[in-house]
């Protein structure tokens, strides 16, 4: 079969792929997920979107937060407060798990592709799950005179910054993950996961070779609107996209990928979007975007994989 | 002021320490930590007995343990157990945050020395503690055909198997940890804390130049049996010594170390110990050594500063 592709940020995209694991055959689909917001935090490193997918899909993600492990607990965190430490990034005991365990592998020279695989193993998690990028590529956030690290201006700054701009530092020398490239080639049908734009799936497409793999493809490169009635379902898509000179929109979010998207789903809210969507050559189907329950999900997933 | 060196294991020699702080004036006070049994687990290094101490002396320790931060909860290792590793060694949650900690220090070429000292700090812990060796020495148990691991026979295999020998591996190679040689020669007094002669105190003997460094200084050296009647108060320093040809008892004790002691403290119980002892040129000081509570603490503590 040919291959079904899923490019995937955090919260949004997880949402999407519990339904897509069940609509489309685990043996063809390949999750890409956005490695631009890893860091090193306490020696350990964390990458925030693969962990995401990995707990939602695992089935033990907070869903209440869309992140982290459901029922979890602070105490590391606490010690870490009283031993004089800033704490503003949430690692759960349970969830530090994961972060010991990655990093004890990166350590041992392994990549982070065979990590991210070793880790879905002991999760029972069995679609398949590769980072972008074995190599480093960090999302840096540009606001006022700083340049402040993706997660210092999403977490500990709650994104209150207007940003000026964002660059993918160690970009132009990072490859796609093994395989990667060759299942775009190959796909079927390419998935953009309802995921910020700017700052989820660019980080990816800021990697050589990818955004041409992604024009040059046959696939059926079909994206989910992130943006619903001008605003973001969930993070500051709508601002950032704005502050960079994109329309907040559905249209906007057709606008900034229009170089290789065949097809976007946009919400009922943006049904007055569809004609311009159109004008840009992206075909719009207009449905329920909002995935409220894992029902929703696998309906939107249904639409995805149809349309 | 002419310092006082404490060489001290785990457990009792925390019980030992928690009212010689209250005894000696904190300035002319250097505790030597036992490094033997650190170990890496996870990624993770962890020094066990610096450990020990550290939680002692801030007052956090779980007293009816001895061991592990008070109150501790284990939920990273619930899941490192979800995950598939064996989880025999009892990682808290906010234990892990000291041996997260340590380890980054160490990753950024911090010597144990200076780790220490910092997590001291972190913890409010005002007396001196060093390690007896920045470079590593693992303490390797020989039992039947099988060189176990200090903490594999300890924890894992509950320190049931019979000891055949004990060797301290990279102990040759290793150099006493900065400002512990000069300690020992210019000390006053010298406390060799109630603690495993075998896996504790030998560790530390075994490093090129410290065992002389015991012998040619004017200082008094002053050890608490950890034998009382014949049982090891806490941990295997019983059966260990009987199956390495020495005499489970007080007198064993002072046999163990008997080129350097001048005086050991023994219990109660072992009082017709106390001539035998004698004839090998230690003094015997007679007392209640058995630490029940932080007042029986400093009781015996103020008997190892005076004798």
């Amino acid at each position: 079969m040919r291959p079904v592709v899923a490019l995937a940020g955090g919260v949004g995209a997880a949402k999407l792929l519990r339904g897509l694991v069940q609509v489309v055959p685990l043996d063809d689909l390949l999750i890409v997920g956005n490695t631009g917001d890893d860091f090193e935090l306490y020696g350990l490193h964390i990458s925030p979107d693969l962990d995401i997918i990995m707990y939602t899909l695992a089935g033990i993600v907070d869903e209440a937060k869309g992140y982290g492990v459901a029922g979890d607990t602070f105490h590391f965190l606490d010690m870490l407060k009283r031993l004089g430490f800033e704490t503003w990034f949430g690692l759960g005991d349970r969830d530090l798990a994961v972060h010991v365990v990655r990093t004890e592998m990166l350590g041992r020279g392994m990549t982070l592709s065979q990590a991210t695989a070793e880790l879905c193993r002991m999760l029972h998690v069995k679609a398949k799950l590769v980072p972008m990028s074995n190599d480093p590529v960090r999302t840096k956030v540009l606001t006022g005179q700083l340049r402040l690290d993706f997660q210092e201006y999403f977490v500990k700054r709650r994104a209150e910054d207007v940003v000026s701009s964002v660059v993918y530092e160690g970009c132009e020398r990072a490859k796609p993950a093994p395989g990667v490239l060759e299942a775009i080639e190959r796909a079927e049908r390419i998935v953009i996961c309802p995921s910020n734009p700017v700052l989820s799936v660019s980080p990816m497409l800021s990697i050589p070779g990818f955004r041409d793999g992604l024009r040059q493809s046959n696939a059926c490169v079909v994206g989910v609107s992130p943006i619903v009635g001008g605003k973001a379902l969930k993070g500051p898509a709508d601002k950032v996209m704005a502050s960079l000179g994109f329309e907040a929109s559905a249209y906007g979010v057709a606008k900034f990928y229009e170089d290789f998207l065949d097809h976007l789903i946009i919400d009922n809210a943006d049904e007055p979007h569809r004609t311009s969507i159109e004008t840009l050559g992206v075909k719009a189907t207009v449905t329920d975007t909002v995935m409220r329950s894992a029902e929703d999900s696998v309906r939107l997933a249904k639409v995805v994989a149809n349309v």
